[in-house]
């Protein structure tokens, strides 16, 4: 339901921030730029609700009347992420406090905790108004729930909830003193009323309490998607809910967990890097949120969106947010140079996104966002910006044959738990991050013109050649036999320093490192030896390494490349380890760039992997999907040089047929639907 | 009444800190140095008021009448900036909030609210009690209030008072609602009772919400300080009124709307930078103060010291703190130089000042600035800080004919509101600063040795060839009438980027930036290239720009200089437009210092703007005041080299004669009373 | 008692993190690594009090009666640094409360007030309870109390408990008055009631506050351990009771004062630096416990460890925790390189200690500190850290016989207060640290070979030629007395800028600086001048001087060096002054680390002083203990080279016999048993 054939186009529309003589105005321009999907009603609870109970749905009558007379599809949002002043006046125990004891104020949004029973009983009663009265409105395309779910809260209501949570987990104390080692400090628990929230303490946390609050959160978020998800189901089973994921290392969900609660995976992806970063974000957001589309429910999703690998048809997903024309950065907004807004959009668009959304459609006067970028900047119509907004919807429009699935036989497992445990304190190092070793491999394939899926542990792996561990800190005894049985059954595997140490509740495995994967890694590690931020290991292969080494002895595996001089000189740094019918690379430091992606080349090519499209050169994306005897090869030049690549078939956005070389043109793209055979 | 023809000079005096047999020496130290007004009292309370209603005069009685016989003036100081511990043990409702809702605690200064009931009637109590006791004393030369306004808070106190103050600037509902643009992120106010004070909260606040607290913080310090003002008044209609005001980004007072209220403006002056920057933060606050001065209130006023320009008397303000020995940074305090003393001093006077004075008189063993520096310091007498102590009371001695107006044909716009516009979240960069954009244009005039006055809009423009507007962000459409008309009417303008941007209420113009200034400046820009810290942008003539850029298009106006290389080559960066009779100049980025000094020179040489000293070398201040047929010239030699000035007229600190050259020895100072016609 | 003629060798052992199987191995892999004393029960309050009242002994029975039949001596702990979550959960009022108001919860350790009645009376009752069980346990050796006493609070118990304090030192509110300067600022009190701890306030706190503030809380921390002292020795008045000091600026502890009330002075040490400065600040750990333990009680102490100077017995201390293979830094964790771990041990058994403790036995799989090192490592006793605590145990089983004083004719004086008084904000520099003076020093006197004793200001001076005083900031007059003694007897003195500046209620003394030092030192200085982080002053003789710098004019002094270049050229830098007997040499700077090591060789040479070891190289740590006719020469060789060294004796590790010179392999050690004559 949410696509129509069409690539999705468009973003968060906001008519409440306007006079209604600006909506006319809107949806003609929509239509010059071909916007078919808008999101409206994300932001909009105190228009919709002024008072309690009380409801103003005529001016949304109006909007949704306009938009479908003019041929554009809504996401009906559920405004559920920013209480109206009204609500936090009556419910000061409804918003949310810091783990300081800081009850935080009205005044921006997101403020609530999600844990407050005052808080979920409004908010399933604006969702179920706007259920009962647009569930069957012909312009909606579907639902979506709330907006960036990601807050947290230390407040009394959630540590009810928090000891609720943890019986439901452990059933009893002892098991639970037991995962938390609280024998360590004197922390055992004899009643579960003892147990709060991680709330700001004397000195180190538990790092048990601290991986179950993140666990519990991320359950009770969903819990809180969940219950609004049932009713508008309940009103239209034909319609598909979802909510737009957003990333970032601070937010307290499982995405991976969460993916099987939505009808269709939507992420909102800001990248924060001004360079070819960004690029490489963009990619790696795209193969994290096919990846958690594979979990994705099928509910009223197309025939032809559901999940699996090889020939079935790609697990849908859609870019819900991204910034027309900035890179928001820590001190600063880049502007986004002229292409990069389409080149943006169809890194997405190959990688399985239905299409490419924006926040938001109309730049506002005021609110806290008045600077955020959108398609209608405040210049109006008359700028760049809303011009490659209508070139952007007519270049989707051309590729809305495209479909199918992305080419790639490389897995990468990322696990939110893992990321999130080395975050705690009292580990070996402040520098170790699973979101970034992930990231640092991904790069590597990138650069090297693999594609990749990214997975789950549990996932299956048929038809992956090789399978990519990136500081896989918490495995369970389940994940380490999935690896095991991977390699052993001939996969490839290739895993970084801090894999397998850990187990679910992140209790380091005895007997030497990396305790898990030992056998199958085929080497033992005694002791870390984590680098300052400045230090560098140097590999005997000319390489370097940086973070992190380790005292590594083989154990049946080969040496590929050792440390050179040094306290470790001489010693292991990667090793290789033939295991059943498969391999396994072990990387006890991290490469720099250049050494890692010839790492990675090395193991792929010894799995049998072929790079997307052999001979584009670094800095051109080439990605392929793929549907039954059909193939699109996209080709994405992010640099600032033109670019010639080897390729056959009809180019799209120009419908040139190509016979033997693309000519990219600096910051150039083109998407061939290639000859077949 | 402050001065009685001789300059000021003086400082803090607090005896209460020292025992009764220490006064007399120091009145004798203070005649050795020519002290003619001292500030008492303003930490005293605890001493004047040891319990609730209980006044302890007799101490205060003997020190005035001790002055009073050596010929001191005092400006006695009411002690409400410091109320005792039996106040906060009484009241804790009076002591401060944190945004955070952390009550602060008694135990250093400043600690009560400004909005709580218990205060205000406790500062009222002792300032009528003074004004009963003291308000005929011959010793009194006027009032001192308080000290150095500038606490917050976050109580409910001051929520309360926030909401009436609410209610008064916009009457209802809709219009706040319409101003602070609630319609974002669901922020619909239906009640007055949910508003808060800009609290903590969980993402970014709204900007009309901050705007407005800080503006009403403002009346709310504002008027604590006019009740005192009106009661002490009362007492003695012929004494003047007053209050130091202190500098500096945080504090949340708009010193330009509060002049009207006091009989001089009095400002404390602590420099940061410890290099040549010192003596640039003192020009721009001479300049600062003399802007203020012209709203200050005339009651009380020597008649010679009526607000005004051109031949009319200069308005009369004075140097009320600064440091004798020390300039103050963020991690050490500078020891100053021999002779900075006095060119600071001196710097002030050239501005208008009636005198210098100092924090403190003499230094004290304990409290928490026990190493601020003093006149009198821990060495005592027999040491360098105070023999300059007493050169520059003869110096002052010397220089009592001085008066009259500052030459300056430049006037240089500076807006608290915009100053705390752009300290909000979520604009384009972290690095816009309105009063260092003020500052980096002062700088270039200062060293490009042009006079300048500076205004807030609407002030009168008659006689300024240039007006110069830094980053003027908020520009209301009474402002933008103000700066057309002057253009219009033939004069110039030169206007740097954001300038014209947002309205009275932070709301963005739309349409194109910088909007309201569109037609004056005969361009349009459609996009903000904010730049990263390290960042800069290459300018066709040579410069370079950092902190900002835009992609600019002419509408009428002619480009002075384009960017050249990166993604804005050959676009406008710096434009100049015949508008009306006048020009308007457009800085779309802020110029290298050198490459500001130049364009200034040449939008002040268009405008036939003369630098106050023709042939002054850089790093020698000149600074001319006139009164009537009189004029004097004082030369700053702030280089560490002997300068040589072309000049004609009377020296006053040596008393000879210059014919055509003045020396100035390296840091050496000379004010010559010039030849007429 | 808890010596029994062997070096002390173990740690901190916690079986309750383990099951009972793995007890039997923890006492066969101790005695195999020759483990003769042990740590146990530190953190185990909820395995022995699961409930208020209910005991649950049975286990530590067992584990005692095990460690017993090993031949392991214990140190049996009292549990009070980590209440379990049942106290917290009954007394929230004994959790810690932040400066700010934030009242921190369980979920860490050191989670209570050491002022909250609820928490004391706990305490109370279990050390009680352990004493009842186990005080005539044969396994035991002496009782540590709590661990690390270290923690702060602003609770209303804490605010009580500090107006109770000080009524008992200042009698009456006139002389907290005085002694405060509550003149400055309106402070004056009026009732104790109204005095608060030195809760966040708005501005700069009063430093006779903050200092009173931390000498009463090191007071209430001391009253919380000597109760549970008194309840220990009642049930077995022979054995010794102590608690472990740990060392930091953080710490809120004058262990000076402290080391009266324990019969052993124990020390915890972590380096912070990776590189050779982990070994300077292991020396001066090591001068540092020794210099408390002159003042530690005597009961229950080897009558061979009694304090004293020259031939008397040292005085006894203890390593009582140290990380076998870390050195904790900022960001990471450090692995100290092979042998790193013994030269670390045998540096502290040089200074004193009584062997070498470590925290802890082995590596638990939990826990906030699960990757602190230990001695059986997570990969278990076939690793490297294993291997080398046997070597370690074997050594230290070969060094019994050492015994005896160390020889040092240099004191250092280290004055707690100083060091927080320095700490206070107002001062002049961010930078001033009276410990990192005292460090300076060392660093010097270490390098240049002298052994070196801290004192602390009163303690007897007999016998050192050479007294440093490193910014000893507060100088009351008892402590000026001592030092005019000393110097007018004979002494040599050197004193660092800001010495002699205050008195004990960190008061400035007036006249001139360094105020209460002026006379011995023979200067006077008018002024300060503070540098800058990068600045640096330049010196006649060649050296550089950081941090500070003066004003200074001799009064009897010679110039040593001067100041070259800059405000101060020609000034003097570094002076000397006959005074009585004796000399006084003043540093008005902090010079570079060679120039700094000159000055110190130039005043111990000028004293009389001899190196330790005349012709060991820079990096080889020489230390000599004697005892009676008896003398032990350590070599500690901390260079990646091989060093030669003259010396004669027979070498206890390998039992050779040395004619001429010693030969140390890169990290080598030798410990010489000296021939006598």
């Amino acid at each position: 339901m949410w696509t129509d054939g069409r690539l999705c186009y468009g973003g968060d529309y906001n008519p409440e921030q306007w006079p209604a003589q600006v909506w006319a105005e809107d949806v003609a321009l929509m239509r010059q730029a071909r916007v078919n999907l808008v999101t409206v009603g994300v932001f909009a609870w105190s228009r919709l609700e002024p008072a309690p109970g009380r409801y103003t749905f005529d001016w949304l009558d109006q909007v949704l009347d306009l938009l479908h007379g003019g041929g554009i599809r809504v996401a009906l949002a559920t405004p559920t992420a920013s209480p109206p002043p009204w609500f936090s006046a009556a419910h000061p125990d409804a918003l949310p406090v810091t783990a300081d004891g800081v009850r935080l104020h009205h005044g921006s949004r997101d403020t609530y905790c999600a844990a407050a029973p005052a808080y979920r009983a409004a908010a399933r009663r604006i969702a179920g108004a706007l259920a009962d009265r647009y569930a069957h409105h012909p312009a909606l395309a579907g639902w979506r729930v709330h907006n960036e779910y990601g807050t947290t809260c230390h407040c009394e209501h959630t540590a009810t909830a928090f000891r609720r949570w943890l019986v439901a987990r452990h059933g009893d104390l002892d098991s639970l003193n037991d995962a938390w080692v609280t024998s360590f400090w004197s922390q055992h628990y004899t009643d579960w009323a003892q147990i709060s929230t991680p709330r700001a303490t004397q000195y180190l946390a538990n790092p048990g309490h601290l991986l179950d609050f993140r666990r519990f959160w991320s359950d009770t978020l969903r819990s809180a998607y969940a219950e609004q998800r049932d009713l508008l189901r309940a009103a239209n089973p034909r319609l598909p809910v979802t909510t737009n994921f957003v990333l970032g290392d601070w937010v307290p969900v499982d995405h991976a967990r969460w993916a099987a609660e939505v009808d269709l995976v939507a992420v909102d992806h800001y990248p924060s890097a001004v360079d070819i970063g960004a690029e490489e974000q963009t990619a790696l957001v795209g193969d994290l949120a096919r990846g958690w589309a594979r979990h994705a429910a099928t509910r009223g999703r197309d025939p032809a969106a559901a999940a699996g690998r090889g020939d079935a048809p790609a697990p849908a997903w859609l870019l819900m947010e991204s910034a027309p024309n900035q890179i928001h950065t820590a001190g600063r907004m880049h502007t986004k140079e002229p292409g990069r807004m389409l080149r943006h959009s169809l890194a997405h668009v190959a990688r399985g996104s239905h299409g490419a959304m924006f926040f938001q459609w109309r730049a506002p006067t005021g609110g806290a966002e008045r600077f955020h970028s959108a398609l209608v900047p405040h210049a109006g119509p008359d700028s760049r910006v809303f011009r490659e907004a209508v070139e952007l919807g007519a270049a989707l429009h051309r590729l809305a044959e495209v479909r199918g699935t992305v080419e790639a036989s490389v897995a990468l497992a990322v696990d939110a738990a893992s990321g999130w445990a080395l975050r705690h304190p009292g580990l070996p190092s402040r520098r170790l991050d699973h979101h970034e070793e992930a990231a640092a491999a991904h790069r590597g394939l990138w650069h090297a013109g693999y594609g990749c899926d990214v997975v789950v542990p549990g996932d299956p792996l048929d038809g992956y050649r090789l399978l990519v561990l990136p500081a896989l800190y918490l495995t369970d005894d389940t994940t380490a036999g999935w690896i095991h049985d991977y390699v052993h059954g001939g996969g490839h595997l290739l895993a970084t320093y801090l894999s397998g140490v850990a187990d679910e509740h992140a209790r380091v495995r005895l007997g030497g490192y990396p305790g898990a994967l030992r056998d199958v890694l085929g080497v033992r590690a005694e002791e870390f030896h984590p680098l300052a931020d400045e230090e560098q290991v140097t590999l005997a292969d000319g390489g370097t390494g940086r973070i992190w080494a380790e005292t590594l002895r083989p154990a049946g595996a080969q040496v590929v490349t050792a440390y050179a001089g040094g306290l470790l000189d001489g010693r292991p740094a990667v090793t290789r380890h033939r295991y059943g019918a498969g391999t396994a690379w072990y990387l006890s430091t991290r490469p720099d760039e250049h050494t890692y992606r010839r790492l990675l080349a090395d193991a792929a090519r010894a799995a049998g992997v072929r790079p997307v499209c052999v001979g584009a050169p670094d800095g051109v994306e080439a990605v392929r999907r793929r549907a039954g005897q059909h193939s699109w090869l996209f080709l994405l030049n992010h640099t600032d040089r033109a670019q010639r690549v080897a390729a056959r078939g009809v180019e799209l956005l120009t419908a040139a047929t190509v016979d033997q070389v693309v000519a990219l043109p600096p910051g150039g793209v083109a998407v061939l639907r290639e000859h077949t055979g």
